[in-house]
């Protein structure tokens, strides 16, 4: 009769939800979750997703390098790898970087399950409850829904047609520590950013890491699309200029192919060893057999003019888009005009909320996602990111046509209402 | 000058280490990490490992799969794809776990990273700082390890060579509630356990499923070595009995090849949404090139009768292994004789230390695993885990007589040292 009640009484067993540790709370579905499914019916023009556009990827070539590893070195690619990553692959992966400046040793790089892996395992090693972590407004809604998961607050930081705003750091930065709280890192994509397309100019990316330098704050620098730069070849990574002060993300999704599932961070070396022992708690160790497929294919195939090929299929959509934009889209709205990567931020007149009008476009046959999603306050709801990675040309001027039309068609709607 | 002062005050950047999350403190290297370095030198005879002997598995066939997949359905197989896992293999996973008496709905499986990953997820969903997660005593090293990095308190359960102890689990349950904790689950791998290699028998498991259903705990099953038995097939999977109150983890690893990094969850339907939340938070979604290699191969190649393979292999490297024991080792040393999996447990006098005595194991160019390592509370000093899945059965008898040699060496020395 003395005994302590347990939490759980004994009986009937309980339902599942009423044992969620108090963090599930924070894992909820994000906004443009549902709205893939309906985006990915073949008679709807996608411009919602980030898909990576496949077909100038040689089929043939890719069977022969995977076939070719498997008969020479099966027993290798089948079987657990590090921990880590594969050393060869790590070694492949410093070359890759290098073609944006940055001088890395193997050693100090973890091979990742895509680098929404590094992201998840950045968030588990540094955030605490209720810490801040600065990023772009807008940002990656992949990210954003990571860090709610660790229950980090994000504040975003002012941005304009060249990335971040070093001014805007500088006042985020001083208005979250007047407010008592601690920020823990600094999240960009310097690079055709997503969502909204802008690259960051070099002097910015100077200025951005002193002020992260002085004031004690680390970067997370994110980079999927630096080498998918349509005219020039993107400035220097944050990485090449600080070593010591940046954790650099990087992913073989958008350059090579996204089914491989291989990413990877770059780490200060003191860093190293908590990262690889959260990873092997997390996966045990990356797929050998994705790593040494990539690793073939950079070893043995013209990966550089590869990239040149996406960059030119890339270029022909984005050139596409833009052009319909001008012709179909109404002179009041604004968008970027990405010099590489896959994606644009459209800037509709304030009154036109891009959610409630998800379900016009797609029965005009056109899918986006609104500007909510890729901010966790709450803002962008005049505002969506339109890709143009994956469809063809012609598709995209249809879809933006259609949407145009329903734009025009819900201002006309608007204005006649305030005529009312 | 009235402004707060942040906890992180500017000037120089502080270490990366200073700004950690309190759970990186539970971040730290297994015991056996450093130990594998060691064991992988090819001198050495590694009894060590868990790596599956891939020396049974068709190289010539396993290439031909992937190249007409990336030949036919490269566009899908190289493409991202859904955070729950690709529909088809779902359904081949449903096939594969009929052959344990599982009847389940594709729409509930999760395909994960490894069955690793499914550890992970189900730890962050569940496990808040001190709760108790009951585990077989001993348990797999790497599950002990997820659950200490989510900060739940392991509680070991009496095992025999039956595996777990019904009235040790009531026992269990009882000291920890009587304490005030709150137990999450049980933690358990019925068949050919890591590291014991027992076997729990049916009407065990019909017991145990009772005792958690009348106590209110759910049971995570853990189930990668079940089709290995080499006589006879194990009997019924937990969850074949019980769909509601067991969440059911199921590998390719040891089936087919673990450099594919595949595995899955089975889960409650009201699991379902929040395990993939947290999925695609951890990776956005598991490989297509992976998942679609498996599901090729499961529809095109005999897949049952390679497992019968790998089983041959393993029963005659597990003779090999229990013949020599009874050849080598001491007549007071004890140790299990396991119907199937890849590992033998032994259990050596108690004044024997096996972390202390494996530097002289190395010398003697053999390596196990120390049992401690098996044991959230320090337990298990005097056992060891060896196992026989890797090498040839010539090098498993000379690596047990050299071993033997150690341990009797070890113990004269200590028999030469009381009569001192």
């Amino acid at each position: 009769m003395s005994e302590v009640t347990p939490r759980f009484a004994t009986g009937a067993p309980q339902n599942l939800e009423e044992r969620f540790a108090g963090r599930a709370a924070h894992m909820q579905p994000s906004e443009i979750r549902s709205l893939f499914a309906v985006a990915s019916r073949p008679e709807i023009v996608s411009l919602a997703g980030g898909m990576p556009n496949l077909s100038a990827l040689p089929m043939g070539m890719m069977a022969d390098v995977v076939q070719k590893l498997i008969l020479n070195n099966g027993q290798e690619a089948l079987q657990y790898g590090s921990g880590q990553g594969h050393p060869k692959l790590r070694e492949q992966i410093c070359e890759v970087m290098a073609l944006e400046g940055i001088r890395a040793n193997p050693d100090d790089v973890l091979v990742t399950t895509g680098s929404q892996q590094a992201l998840d395992l950045i968030s588990r090693i540094f955030i605490d409850p209720g810490d801040v972590v600065l990023a772009e407004a807008p940002s990656y809604v992949g990210a954003l829904g990571t860090f709610h998961q660790y229950e980090a607050k994000v504040v975003h930081v002012e941005t304009d047609d060249l990335g971040l705003v070093p001014d805007g750091l500088r006042a985020a930065i001083k208005s979250v520590r007047a407010s008592g709280r601690r920020i823990k890192f600094l999240y960009t994509i310097p690079n055709y950013q997503n969502p909204s397309g802008v690259l960051l100019p070099a002097d910015r990316r100077t200025e951005i890491l002193n002020i992260c330098r002085t004031e004690g704050i680390f970067v997370v620098e994110d980079n999927p699309y630096g080498l998918l730069g349509f005219d020039k070849p993107s400035p220097n990574a944050m990485r090449a200029e600080d070593s010591e002060n940046v954790i650099y993300l990087g992913s073989f999704s958008k350059t090579i192919a996204p089914g491989m599932r291989v990413g990877w961070a770059l780490v200060p070396p003191s860093l190293k060893e908590k990262l690889i022992i959260a990873s092997e708690s997390s996966i045990l160790c990356p797929s050998n057999f994705s790593q040494l497929t990539i690793s073939s294919y950079l070893a043995d195939q013209p990966w550089r003019d590869q990239i040149a090929s996406f960059c030119d299929l890339y270029k022909v959509r984005r050139d596409a888009m833009l052009e319909s934009l001008d012709e179909h889209f109404p002179v009041t709205a604004k968008w970027t005009k990405p010099g590489g990567g896959f994606y644009v931020w459209v800037t509709l007149p304030e009154e036109i909320d891009t959610k409630a009008l998800m379900p016009k476009a797609i029965v005009a046959k056109v899918a986006y996602v609104p500007g909510t999603a890729f901010y966790a306050d709450g803002f962008g709801s005049w505002s969506m990111r339109l890709s143009y990675c994956y469809p063809t040309p012609e598709r995209i001027r249809e879809g933006v046509k259609a949407l145009g039309g329903v734009i025009k068609t819900e201002m006309a709607r608007r204005g006649g209402n305030q005529l009312n």
